[in-house]
């Protein structure tokens, strides 16, 4: 049987960023606001400091400004607060981004709430998470965005598809649900409960596959010439790998994103493009 | 075929109140507290009188107090969002429920906002939306919850089923299959825009039609022994009748609820409940 085609994400998202570098330029002459990128990390975990480090880049690549902010390992909840609600006040703000995971001592969840809605650019508030749900303007998390991003950027028919997506995280699964449902898609959510997985898989015509099980999605799950999207991210011995299980999948599948190359690109280059939105909205709000 | 079974909504509404009244007996008696319902009317919609009227005698009969309000038909924004305002304040207000639609003139998306989360009894701020989908405590939505009340009090198994949910609205088909995926339910949304419905119904334990299409599930829709809630409401020349065609469903299905004296009485019951829930909340946030 043929093989699949592969998704490329690293070139999706270098397109999606150059795009970006456009339109930041064309928003900034427009209004004379330039977008702001506020990524804020506490204490030296060195993968954050790693992913913080990217994303400050690519923002500025893209002509934002960066607004970094350093706190140390042991700030206590009331100095992140206190920097959380400067940053909310700050007009020259136009994203705020919490890298996670915060040092044990602090409360994440209580931290993220701080981030107002119109600034959320990880998507990652109730309030987000609620207009989201509504179909109402706001920004939307990254790696779900960077989902949809791929299927059009592959022409891959959504509306009236049948869908389904593994796994029912609060970061992947369910915005990912929504988003699909949003562009009429059919979408099933299933899940560790979900009786006879493949034979559910088998009516897809997408599979998103966002469980956290390595290699879980293989041959047997995929229709024939459907597309499969894999969020999965694990580290082996032989590296990166996500899923679904890449060989038998590609075999079947008519479009596969790889592990790493496929998804992952897109994170960043989605939230470039929310901080973006970000600016947009607070211009549209501040009118 | 026999005839399935009827899911006596009525019947499951009555029991829900009735134990209702024990548990507001037993929070008063624990804290001196009695939960309180502010019902919020603008104007004389007839239909809407009858509503508001039936939920405040359902509240005090429950033992709660009705803290009802009436404006007139033209109070401005500003008033209405001032007397939201005084009841988010008022301490004896356990829940807040705005009478929709609301006249013309003012702009309900924005009043609904003004209702904070702990007493939105509805469920409907952008707020109580987000929790549902996070999987936080919150409120939920009434219909949805009185959904899930009459599966469980016909002892419908929800984990591992297979459920298609038909209508992809705020108010009932988004809210319901985030209720069903919380409990462990394989859930489909579908919609106007999907293709094949009577097939993809076909693979549902449990279908729920939230489309506002009269008599669009017919037999042919439905698994043998499948059950199937019926939330549409249409009225016709020979009364009430819902999404489900009664007669061809019954003749397959092994569960299904009438259009009306199925999912409708749920609704103010679920309201009464949220209600008491919404005490609880503001209690234990003000320990």
């Amino acid at each position: 049987m043929a093989e699949a085609g592969i998704i490329d994400g690293k070139a999706v998202a270098a397109r999606v960023r150059e795009q970006l570098k456009t339109d930041v330029a064309e928003f900034t002459a427009r209004t004379g606001i330039q977008p702001g990128l506020a990524t804020v990390l506490v204490g030296g975990d060195p993968a954050s400091e790693v992913y913080v480090a990217s994303k400050r880049k690519m923002s500025v690549a893209a002509g934002m400004a960066d607004l970094h902010q350093h706190l140390p390992e042991d700030a206590t909840q009331a100095e992140v607060e206190g920097l959380l609600g400067q940053l909310a006040a700050n007009h020259a703000v136009s994203g705020i981004l919490l890298q996670l995971p915060v040092p044990a001592h602090l409360d994440a969840a209580a931290l993220i709430e701080l981030i107002p809605f119109e600034k959320d650019v990880d998507g990652l508030t109730t309030m987000s998470v609620g207009l989201l749900a509504q179909g109402k303007p706001g920004l939307r998390p990254c790696t779900p965005s960077g989902v949809i991003e791929l299927l059009d950027a592959y022409d891959v028919p959504v509306e009236g598809a049948r869908v389904v997506v593994i796994g029912r995280s609060e970061l992947v699964g369910r915005p990912v649900a929504q988003l699909l449902v949003n562009r009429n898609a059919t979408v099933t959510i299933a899940h560790s409960r979900t009786k006879n997985l493949a034979d559910v898989c088998r009516e897809a015509d997408i599979i998103v596959a966002a469980v956290g099980v390595k290699g879980l999605v293989t041959g047997e799950f995929v229709k024939p010439g459907a597309t499969v999207i894999d969020v999965g991210i694990h580290r082996g011995p032989e590296g990166l790998s996500g899923d679904a299980d890449f060989a038998s999948v590609s075999e079947v599948a008519s479009l596969v994103t790889p592990v790493p190359g496929g998804v992952g690109p897109m994170t960043i280059a989605m939230l470039l493009a929310n901080t973006l939105r970000a600016a947009e909205l607070q211009y549209a709000l501040a009118d």
